[in-house]
């Protein structure tokens, strides 16, 4: 059985080109004692996979050249020689962007629960990474309570979307996204529900921030970082939360990053700003996943996925985050009878 | 009685000018009921007001052009109306930059107790603002706790000295300064029982910080900003908290600021960067005090006062703390006959 894979060829400068990967072929992997083989279904596609492309010290380390692009992905269990996965479950990790991955001791995937009601599209987004990465930054690391003014970038995106969708089911007194483009800030508003959507596109960025946002920036999530991060910092309330999601307008970046120049504002409105991974919360994941599901379930959590047919173009996937040409959440089918056997 | 006082003559750019300020003289104030007229003895010079002298909005308003130059201070109480203070009372509060100040029900002082055996300028240093700003910052926004490698710049200033004597009397398991120039290092490391002190003047400050904590950074009590903190920035361990006390490096940086580019390692570390404002803290002065006098009537603490003497050479002294010439924590002494008497 052929293991059709795509590996880091070379590290890129800016975006991805058709020279950062290649696409390879070896026989599927053996399973041994204890291990399971995944047919993958679908992967999911992340802004911080760009970050592991780069020879630089990251929360993993990088990608080598010649390995198999890192990423999370799900499937069905083909053969199991472990108690803890029987064939047909489906299954969730990190499968790496390849038709054919190994469950083992070191690289365990979730079991996703039978009767859930879902497609896997919708448990992929909802219920994956960008799920519960929304759900522990706006609750846990943003201490959001009822009343707050929350300010989300990113707003069309993945997990800007379900952020703003929490704040707004948990009591914020106000949801404001902010994104890219008219269409993308109707979509906001329209299908997520904010109550105001802001085109960074649009000049005078921070001017329309504090119209918005009279009384300041309660919560502010930032998918984005660079230029909007910093106008942000001038709106805050005082002990305002800045939740560190992403910096997805620096991944690219070549050269100089932007620097923050109103980090002092973190003093004068005694404000807080806090980076997290959401890796450190695996063990609270089904929590997260309870109530979100539940939302789902209830209509109360609109949410989008943006389907990219074949292996072979994941990396084409991966910049559309970059370049805004996505919608909601970015999949890639990697075979799409996996699931109807 | 004549009341000598200075003034605001206008805005400065960049440093204090001769210009910026003009000394006036003006009756003293009549006392009302209620009311206490005190004799100012000494003013503590502090970083934050070269903040408000600009046009900018803070965490005061701007001191209003003509107005006298807002600042804490100390003296003895001559005249009062008040059921709260006695005639010889030694009062702190803010008295601004003048002779005489009136403490009244918006303008409240703290009487010193009696008996405590500690000089006026060890008081206004280390149970100033300057000490329960190290001490709140440290163990209160920065939580501290023992084994903690801790960083702290400004360190042979004020704020700086007494937060990491307070981080080794916690348990600190490394207390690392930072402070410019060979004199000022030795201090911290001689006279403060710093660990170490790393001299921000000479090259390669990033390589020497990770030399010195090869473990990073749990706290990094921030008191100047700009590429110092941007350095320390790379350092940091997991969960580090990044305390933002002050940025004296950007008080008088006319045009642009330094801005941070390493904020990303907020993100991979799980860190938290954030700003207090020590007003906010007042009801729990008397907490901090207890412990920081107890820690000098034992010697635990070791602190430094510089006194320059005069009304009028109050600009002057604030400069001072720009330039580096200072050592310890600046005092001008406006009456040294108050305390005498």
């Amino acid at each position: 059985m052929d293991n059709r894979q795509i590996v880091l060829n070379e590290r890129p400068e800016g975006k991805v080109t058709s020279s950062t990967t290649r696409l390879v072929s070896e026989p599927a992997p053996e399973v041994g004692d204890g291990e399971a083989l995944i047919r993958v279904a679908m992967l999911s596609i992340d802004p911080t996979i760009r970050t592991w492309m780069d020879d630089a010290p990251g929360y993993l380390p990088p990608i080598q050249l010649g390995e198999v692009i890192r990423g999370g992905g799900a499937g069905v269990v083909v053969e199991s020689k472990s108690s803890r996965y029987r064939e047909g479950d489906i299954v969730f990790g990190m499968t790496g962007w390849q038709e054919f991955a190994l469950a083992t001791n070191d690289n365990r995937f979730a079991v996703l629960p039978k009767g859930l009601g879902l497609d896997l599209g919708t448990v992929m987004n909802v219920l994956g990474v960008t799920g519960v990465t929304a759900y522990f930054g706006l609750l846990d690391v943003g201490a959001m309570t009822p009343g707050d003014v929350v300010v989300v970038s990113g707003a069309a995106g993945a997990t800007g979307s379900v952020a703003g969708q929490i704040a707004k089911a948990r009591g914020a007194s106000k949801v404001v996204g902010i994104a890219g483009g008219p269409e993308k800030c109707a979509d906001v508003v329209e299908r997520y529900g904010f109550d105001e959507c802001l085109d960074y596109r649009e000049a005078h960025l921070r001017r329309r921030l504090r119209a918005a946002c009279p009384s300041g920036v309660d919560l502010y999530f930032d998918n984005v970082g660079g230029e909007i991060l910093d106008d942000v910092l001038t709106t805050l309330a005082m002990r305002a939360r800045v939740v560190l999601c992403g910096a997805i307008s620096q991944y690219n970046a070549v050269g100089s990053r932007h620097g923050l120049e109103n980090t002092s504002t973190l003093i004068t409105r005694r404000a807080r700003m806090e980076g997290f991974i959401i890796l450190d919360y695996s063990s609270r994941f089904d929590e997260a996943r309870a109530e979100l599901a539940a939302m789902v379930l209830s209509g109360a959590l609109r949410h989008q996925e943006h389907i990219v047919k074949g292996l072979e173009r994941a990396p084409e996937a991966l910049n559309h985050l970059f370049s805004g040409e996505n919608r909601g959440k970015t999949l890639v089918e990697v075979d799409e009878s996996v699931l109807l056997g």
